[in-house]
């Protein structure tokens, strides 16, 4: 998405260690008119796929969730980030593994919110290690739900998480691939 | 808000020790078209004042914050929950007293997204004890910002926040206020 593209370029930082910052419009300030047009474009992307439910991860996935829900006409769905081990028998639960910190963790959703005749969309911003999205596929596979297919804004192409998903038969649309970063903040992006 | 308050009776769950649900809609699973209703509302209550900024925190706050903005033309700002007391020098912090986990623990937001020349409205999903509105008005006090007021989905009355907050000068307007809850899930609205 050409929009997207040229909005990274302007405004991200490149930080040592390959960190790319996105947090002037992405995932801490947020363009609400920008996650219109990242809203639109996942609509058309996956407007046949007879979508019901939109499914993301607190807290910046919720940002570019809400716009692509109301495109589709559908609810959000909000996984969140366990604080204990001692979950409830009402929900659905899924562990994720953490480069950053070395931890596993457990992500859920109330069982109330996920059922078998649901067609997910999962939508986040970024996509890199793919430890995330693979965690929001298990907790639909939970509920014996299909997921349709993963919306992303920003994947991380240099890193293996799009592959893995993909290899899984997941159709994974991201909005912008960036193949190669360097620590001078040139960026490449994967042509679509 | 005639909308909220009928959707508040209809879907809500009421649990033991006062705790009010509406997870249904509005802090887990999320219906954007609900939310799209009350960023008009909130627009129209503060439209005149010149609003810069929409501030809130991770993670329930954004999903009514983002189209909130949207309805403004401006950006959101998400205040985030800080992990480690070591924060950078590049952001402003602010204590926010947990009653639940009796605990105190710290919000901040970049320095780089909020300066004195912004006129912020704030908006967050609850208001109850008010510990989380008083602690994003600091953030916006530390930038040397203007707070033109707060809009929150749903108060209760019967806890002291709004209370606290409207004392200090500040508008605050709840698009439902539960001023009565009783076990058996009855709700008194207070007429507004």
């Amino acid at each position: 998405m050409k929009l997207l593209e040229e909005r990274i370029l302007r405004d991200k930082v490149v930080l040592p260690g390959g960190i790319l910052k996105v947090d002037s419009f992405l995932n801490h300030q947020i363009d609400p008119a920008l996650m219109r047009e990242m809203a639109r474009e996942f609509y058309r992307l996956f407007a046949a796929e007879g979508v019901t439910k939109v499914l993301t991860i607190e807290a910046s996935g919720i940002g570019i969730a809400v716009p692509t829900a109301e495109e589709f006409g559908v609810n959000v769905l909000f996984a969140k980030k366990a604080k204990t081990a001692n979950l409830s028998p009402e929900v659905y639960t899924a562990d994720v593994y953490s480069y950053t910190h070395k931890t596993q963790n457990k992500i859920f959703v109330s069982k109330n919110y996920l059922n078998e005749n649901d067609r997910v969309l999962i939508i986040d911003d970024f996509l890199a290690n793919g430890q995330a999205l693979l965690g929001l596929m298990d907790l639909v596979h939970a509920a014996g739900a299909t997921v349709v297919g993963a919306g992303i804004a920003v994947e991380k192409g240099f890193q293996d998480g799009g592959k893995l998903v993909r290899e899984k038969g997941v159709r994974v649309e991201s909005l912008a691939i960036v193949d190669k970063m360097d620590e001078d903040g040139n960026l490449k992006f994967r042509a679509q």
